[in-house]
């Protein structure tokens, strides 16, 4: 297929009919290269990853529910390598265009799933979210991109990066598609009922830049208008920066797990940035990571007290737009722990959020950030589609 | 040129005849792609060191010192990455392979240089050397291979790495042609004196491998009654792991400074060593740095003190014959340290040394190495020939 952005992998031309008569019949999706599609290498975004894996026989479980479901598979699509990367550059795959703002970044590390439904080469791409993966590129493309309930989907046939952490997401243009992919997925049809009530984390959107936080504001108002009760509430009574610390412990130690045998046997070839990033995790002391499980289970705790049946929370998806690209390092690492800090709740709670597109800075979008109650994930698809037909 | 050894960087032809009657006439040079030579890429064996630089328009001096006095240059050679590796094994472009022992390494990081020398593509060929990078090859390979006095050859147009132990070097199969280019290079004729005393560092051929150790045996016999006056002392009282120590202390730090900007700048891909490695020195305490500053100063003055005029050293160039191809890193990394342990007075005292070829364990060549007083290179060239004459 035609691919203006750079979104799909190099060379290679991946095309499966779903099945005739489904409920996604006449829908087009891609799958990130982390997700296996039988017949095809699963490439990792690494040069060196694929060679140790043979080419799968079955597709992942994600892939095959989208197929099942009668929505067609129109390629494979560029990733950070082996997921470990928010940016979206991709030093041997190039970078996927974000369509919505092509002088920047698409976010990644599913950057070419969100550049492909940006440019609107389908109409819905399977990405994964360890620490935003999804979150991040929805925001910065202007999509509506969820990260599930950790441990709801069956991830067989998705390339892991760090187990406890780890889902499988996709992002949509429009809610009425986000939302009939969803009702797939998880195997519910969307609920009537919305919820009732609207906690506005303030802790989150002081820590975005104002500007962003201003551009959020109307759709907020839509968002409280459409629920109804709303209150302000800390989501991160330790601070953000410290959950935002858990987290970036506790997922490179279990991403240097994950990779350690190969990298070992391998040598293999990284951007400088990635395989630094593998080198922390495997320096980790078990006094950070004895700490950092404990932050865990009082960030799960915090989030299930906020979160009940019925209740909604709001955050900025991100603390700004798309940066630029090609920064150098230093303030790249400085970009990318800012972000992170608004992302760390996922990889701790595992509690379902996705991200709304409708606001922009300077032109560039930014995502609203909707988080409801473990396994509630339906409710996210109710109210994006009630919010998007205010 | 042919190339049956991946000795060669692919892709580049380069061709550059001598001036004509010259006392290299005849001779054919290759050299390792850290040096420039004008109109070509200096490619310093990492897919994104080039773009970063101009084609040079000059030779560097070694190139040209060469070029002038005859010799033909007939190609490029593979080398590790920016010089930074031990054995050879280049994640982009190949492992050249080692004639002597095809299913080992060649030694690194003048890899490429070795190998085509080893194989008779050509006669001499330029190498650098600043942790052992032309010693080891040299050992591995068979060959004779200098690393000259620190500070003694201008190096113009050749890429740094630790400049405080940078030195230019040069590979050859026989010591008559070794001869011949280091009267070149050094600008002096052998000398026909030969030195009246010769030291046998017991702690280096303790360190060594006892099947090391014991087919050097004869080669060092050959050396004493060549010389005549022979003792035996401890080279690195404080040990050679010690004297390790600092070198990889300061060698990783300076490598840092030197790549720093680039590696920022534009995240460069590497293999997962060669990046590990340099995170290393970015990370080294300046306390540590401190304390292998005023070791390099006793290292210097230990060996100023042992190796006065008309007095040589002999050591195992390695503690062992090449090891195998595609380690595992941590086995990498074991060997990788050992050899060190046996080169790190190079670049901490700046000696000129030279490994002479001769020896093998199971068939696997192992050089002893010859050192000298600070600029009295010539002297190791005269022994070369003396040796090889008995």
């Amino acid at each position: 297929m035609t691919d203006c952005v750079n979104a799909f992998v190099p060379g290679m031309d991946v095309r499966i009919e779903g099945a005739a008569g489904g409920p996604l019949a006449g829908l087009t999706f891609a799958a990130k290269d982390l997700f296996d599609v039988a017949g095809y290498p699963t490439g990792g975004g690494n040069p060196d990853w694929q060679r140790q894996n043979p080419i799968p026989e079955r597709h992942a479980r994600a892939v095959r529910t989208l197929l099942d479901a009668g929505a067609t598979l129109v390629g494979k699509t560029i990733t950070d390598e082996v997921s470990l990367g928010i940016l979206g550059e991709n030093a041997f795959d190039g970078t996927p265009v974000n369509s919505a703002a092509p002088d920047r970044v698409p976010g990644g590390s599913s950057s070419g799933s969100a550049a492909a439904v940006a440019a609107g080469l389908c109409d819905l791409a399977l990405g994964t979210d360890t620490g935003g993966s999804v979150r991040v590129p929805a925001s910065f493309c202007g999509l509506y991109g969820i990260r599930p309930t950790h441990g709801r989907l069956d991830l067989t046939g998705m390339l892991p990066q760090a187990p406890s952490s780890d889902t499988c997401g996709w992002f949509a243009r429009d809610a009425a598609t986000f939302a009939r992919a969803a009702a797939v997925m998880f195997g519910e049809p969307v609920p009537e009922a919305l919820p009732t009530r609207l906690i506005v984390a303030t802790d989150a959107f002081g820590f975005a830049e104002p500007e962003t936080r201003a551009a959020l504001r109307p759709l907020v108002d839509r968002l409280a208008g459409l629920i109804g009760e709303t209150r302000e509430d800390v989501m991160a009574p330790p601070g953000l920066s410290v959950w935002g610390r858990a987290q970036r412990t506790l997922q490179p130690a279990e991403a240097w797990a994950t990779f350690k045998d190969w990298v070992e046997r391998d040598n293999p070839r990284f951007a400088f940035n990635v395989a630094r990033g593998l080198i922390m995790g495997a320096g980790m002391p078990e006094s950070e990571l004895a700490w950092a499980r404990l932050m865990r289970r009082e960030a799960r705790a915090r989030l299930d007290f906020l979160l009940p049946p019925g209740v909604i929370l709001c955050l900025p998806t991100t603390p700004f737009p798309a940066p630029g690209k090609n920064l150098p390092l230093p303030e790249q690492n400085a970009v990318r722990e800012q972000i992170l800090c608004l992302c760390a709740h996922g990889g701790l709670a595992g509690l379902p959020q996705l991200s709304i597109p409708g606001a922009g800075v300077d032109g560039a979008p930014v995502g609203l950030s909707i988080m409801a109650a473990r396994g509630a994930d339906m409710t996210l698809a109710a109210v994006a589609r009630a919010l998007a037909e205010t």
